[in-house]
């Protein structure tokens, strides 16, 4: 019998960078019962994104994270979008280059990640927020 | 109970830009009946694509479509693929860094879209074309 | 009525590059024999991934890689996880600015993708991997 079930989590950034929010889209998850399906993770937000990363090294992070800063620098004198800080431009960028929504299956009542794959909210911003996420599991009790 | 509705869209694009589309997709969720689930929309082409980006303050997406240029300008030497013209190749990398499906949660019988995001179609070519977006709406009635 | 089938395959990929796997998407589609929904390919990998491109000249894709190549290229002195090959970390942010999942409409019992769009895999190591993709088809018999 098919089956939905949505929460939204808050989750409060303290800085720029990657967050791993894994083990709290795989307790809705757990908690929606859905044995084989998909689970849909949603972030409310234009200047924070989605990856899946590998978990392993944080240093494949960082240089990830230290990357994509060098590609869309603070200061760019093009830049016309400059009234809420400097930050702010580039995080839009950094935000449409990366993902809005994942999507991952579900089987077996689990997440079906690959071995060295988690859920990161990648906060684009430099000061604190609260960023909301929306999660969706559909599919087969 | 589950369910599931589809439509097809038409967009006439008159140029290169960001157009909005969130109308049109909050129409075909309404349409459908569902309460809680999630709306997929899926680009038809391979020379447009879809972003979620900030709907507030438009210099925000000339910032970001400028950029974008700027990161695939045209007239690459490097370039083989040149036969459609100086903007085709440009437009398929685009669309490879942006996306061609935008997944969003659907509860209490609309998007739960955050409070400053829309949907845009993302027109990389100059010339107008006409876009079809397929919407499908799956979920609990 | 609503269903979901999943199926995983196995890719074996030779090189570095772009595979077309409609076919074997398409393949699994028939066996759900769901008439509307939706289908997700999802990549268990954070060193390759998905793209939906233009199937009708190749020359294209390999524009597309190259280009990906350039903005990315290897023995970045500011890498710091260096340790799994030259190719590994900008691996990784290939992946990132791509995707791991794609989502694609299901109408009349077949995928909706518009003319001349197939689904890829892209392989960004240049070694020999054996890749794993989880397929999930949610919707209507």
């Amino acid at each position: 019998m098919s089956s939905t079930l949505q929460e939204t989590i808050s989750w409060p950034t303290r800085k720029a960078g990657t967050f791993e929010i894994t083990d709290e889209v795989a307790a809705v998850v757990r908690r929606s019962g859905i044995e084989t399906g998909l689970v849909s993770v949603f972030c409310q937000h234009t200047s924070c994104s989605l990856v899946i990363m590998e978990n392993a090294d944080p240093s494949a992070r960082l240089d990830l994270e230290r990357w994509l800063d060098r590609l869309v620098p603070e200061n760019n004198s093009d830049f016309v979008h400059t009234h809420e800080g400097p930050d702010d431009m580039p995080s839009h960028i950094k935000m449409a280059l990366t993902r809005t929504t994942e999507v991952v299956p579900v089987g077996g009542g689990r997440m079906l990640l690959g071995t060295w794959q988690s859920i990161f909210l990648w906060e684009h911003r430099r000061s604190p927020h609260r960023r909301r996420l929306v999660i969706t599991v559909q599919g087969d009790l």
